[in-house]
Order: structure tokens, then C-alpha cells, then sequence
């Protein structure tokens, strides 16, 4: 069984060896936008299952392939990074003992935090973390007390899931705590389906920001102490941001 | 001029992106054995330089966009992360204003940390942090800090630039603090070369770990508290290791 990561959404950013992978599958088994960007053809069969289905699309994952399919479990951005590898482990852990023996591989991509980075300059150029927003299998205080020692540590940051319709007011306090603990001026991004037509970046300050300016598809990253601002005359967003690798 | 991921080494984790570009460019800049990992052609010119040259390097190549030449600047793994972004842009913002109207796109790659991850599992699979080990950019007590207050918000983490033949110590006191702060069940992992013929996985614990397990060509992941270890008879390393999405 392979894990593969997709990329953030544009076909020029999949690996050559997803691509190979994908190509001799014969079940595709994901979230249903991931597997509609798997293009049908004959003796594929493509497995689209709901958000927060996670466990359950493992579990079938792993008893097609002790079944004998080539079966790739799809995720968008890199399958390590709040996706589809840790589902595949936690139901492999819990599940029948025969599915140890599966030869399974796990194919990196590049992630929606680095696409996003790369689109607006070098925003994780020093030290950084990665936290997932939502509380739907966290307590918010966890959350709350990783932001105020992100801030402590100086790290710049990344954000998934920022916000959903069922957790509206989340984000806000996301953005109340981050406001008390970096200030108003520090540098705030938000990037939405990076490397899709539906692409959409914004460079603004903590003060500045609003909750509405992410949804569910927007990757929201804060820059350190040191991250700066650079306006140009090109650049998708009219400026480059970095965050110097030096700190003397 | 494009700033270009790599990948972490083998050639098939390169995006396609990445290589229309190296197809096309008229120079390649970068460390010297990134540099040779573009194979030459006609019509290419390969500028390799040392280590710690980052900035010479990066003006160097903005020198060259602006002359009118196709340049692609390169880094292993994604160009973002402790990588030749940021010292692009630092370049860039202390440079010549003509510089600031030059057509630049960063083209992100899979960088080492999710190669390792997607290796041993998904280690990186809940909240996490990335952090350089090397002093020569920032002083030691930052680092120090900075693993202390990872550990306490419970992060995975994962380590670049572990140790070098000029550091020799610092690694063995990054290792000591991580045991004071995680115990000495914590698992540890590392990973060398990710996707070369000279890849070598590793997983143990910190209280097992010595700093002889990591060089300059590691990248090191430490586990949250959260994080397990699941003996399997296939997988890379005898085991898978993940980090649960749940706390709950």
C-alpha cells in the first residue's frame, strides 16, 4: 500500500513518483476532493469518502491491499503533515495483526506550508512550527497554550485549518491570543489553494488581520520577531517576505 | 531568476516544475554538490560555491537576472526551509533598487523533514517544529530556549543541521536538554541521506541516543509524548513511527 501526497493542487508540483504510483494503482481510496484530482481510467476504482472519516478510510485502505489491490491512499499537500499517514498508523496500530506484514510506503509531497512559503518569499526561513487549528480532536486551551509558546520561543509560524463553518469563533481567538503575544505589527499571511486558479494571497499585520480572511482552504502563517517586508515590483503579492537565517 | 528545490535527493521526488526550469535556465547557483546534482549541457553554466556563502552566492545570482540570464538559484530539499530563500531575499533587500523589478519565483520541493517523516511513517503527524541546531547564525542559549519551550508545548520536533566537524558539541548538549525535558523514553530518530544510496534510518530512544548517530547529512525528529512506535515486519526501519492526530 502506498501513502502518497498529491501536492498543494497544481499537476507541475506532484512527484514523478506519485505520478508512477498512482498510474498502476487499482484503488484510489481518499477525501473526495483528493481523489477527483486522480484522473479515471480503466481498472481504477476510486474510494471518495467524507471529512472526518478518517480512521474508517484507513481501515478500508488497509483491508483492500491484505486483499491483493495496489492501493493508493491520497492525501492533498504531504500525507505527513495533518493528513492521511498518521490515520493509516493509528488504524494499522488498533487493527488486525495480519496487516503488519503489509509492505506499505509512504510518499512525501510538497506540503501546502511550503508551497505557500514559496509563494510570498521565504516566510519559514528560520526556526519555525506548524500547528493545526482545529479543535475537533484537541481541547482549544492545547491550542492556546502552543500559540503563546510558539510566541515565546519567537518561531515563525504555520497554520492548517484555520477555520470551518462549524468552528467560526476559533480562529478569532487564534488571532486574539496571537495579537496579545506578538503585537499588532507583526506580519501575518494568508494563502488560500496556493497553486490553483482559485489561488488568492494577502500580506497583512495581526492588527490588521480579520477572521474572514481565512476559510477552511487557506493556509494562514505569522512570521517571527524578525520576519520582514519587502515591497517590489513583482512578486504574486506586490512584496517578498522573509525571515532572516540570522539572528546576530 | 528562480530560487529551486531540489528535493531531498533521488531524482524522482524533483517536482516537474523544478525540472522545466533547470531544463531551460542558462545558470545554476548553489553549494557545490547541489550544483552537480543538475547534470550539464550545452548552454549551461554551473556556478558551484562553499558552504556559509550564501549571501556572495545569492548576489552573485541577482547580478546575473539582471544582466538578462535565465538563472536558477538551488538548494537540496525546499528552498525555504534553512535554505538559500531567505538569504536570497536578504541579498535582495540590502542590494541594488534595480534589483527589486526582477521576475523571481520560488518553486517549492519535498524538503528532508518530510522525506525522513514519510520514511519512518508520519513521526511529524500532529503539531510540530522545525529548528536549525548550527550556532554559527544565532547564539547557543536561543537554540537551548527554543527546545525547551518545544518541549513544554509538547511539540515533535525535527532538527536540521544536527552536527558538524566545527560543532562537535553542540548536538550532545541539545540531546542533554531534550532528555531533561522529554525523558529518556522519548523516541528519536535518525535519518541520513533520505532517498540516497547512502540513506541510513535510525529510531531509538534519547536516553539510548549518542550524538555519534547524527552528522551533518542528518535530519533528527524527536517524538512528542504522544508519539508510537508500531513493530511491524515490513517498513524501512523493523517499525512505523506516528504521532496520533487525537489528544483526546
Amino acid at each position: 500500500m502506498k501513502i502518497v501526497g498529491l501536492g498543494p493542487g497544481n499537476e507541475v508540483l506532484i512527484t514523478p513518483e506519485a505520478s508512477s504510483v498512482l498510474a498502476e494503482a487499482t484503488d484510489v481510496v481518499g477525501y473526495v476532493p483528493y481523489v477527483e484530482r486522480v484522473a479515471p481510467r480503466p481498472g481504477l476504482t476510486r474510494h471518495g469518502s467524507d471529512n472526518r472519516e478518517e480512521i474508517r478510510r484507513a481501515e478500508q485502505a488497509l483491508e483492500m491491499a491484505a486483499d491483493g489491490r495496489r492501493v493508493a491512499v491520497v492525501s492533498s499537500g504531504d500525507p505527513g503533515v495533518f493528513a492521511m499517514g498518521a490515520a493509516v498508523f493509528e488504524a494499522l496500530e488498533a487493527g488486525q495483526p495480519a496487516w503488519r506484514a503489509l509492505d506499505i510506503q509512504v510518499l512525501p509531497g510538497v506540503s501546502a506550508m511550503l508551497a505557500a512559503s514559496a509563494r510570498l518569499g521565504a516566510p519559514l526561513g528560520h526556526d519555525f512550527c506548524c500547528i493545526n487549528l482545529s479543535d475537533n480532536l484537541k481541547p482549544w486551551a492545547l491550542i492556546e497554550k502552543r500559540l503563546r509558546l510558539a510566541a515565546e520561543a519567537d518561531f515563525a509560524m504555520a497554520f492548517y485549518n484555520p477555520r470551518s463553518r462549524s468552528r467560526p469563533e476559533g480562529f478569532a481567538r487564534a488571532l486574539a491570543v496571537l495579537r496579545e503575544a506578538c503585537g499588532l505589527d507583526r506580519p501575518i499571511m494568508f494563502a488560500r489553494a496556493v497553486s490553483t486558479p482559485e489561488e488568492r494571497l494577502r500580506v497583512t499585520t495581526l492588527g490588521e488581520a480579520t477572521p474572514e480572511m481565512a476559510d477552511m482552504r487557506t493556509l494562514v502563517m505569522v512570521g517571527s520577531s524578525l520576519t520582514r517586508r519587502i515591497p517590489v515590483d513583482s512578486g504574486v503579492a506586490g512584496e517578498w517576505v522573509y525571515t532572516p537565517r540570522s539572528v546576530v
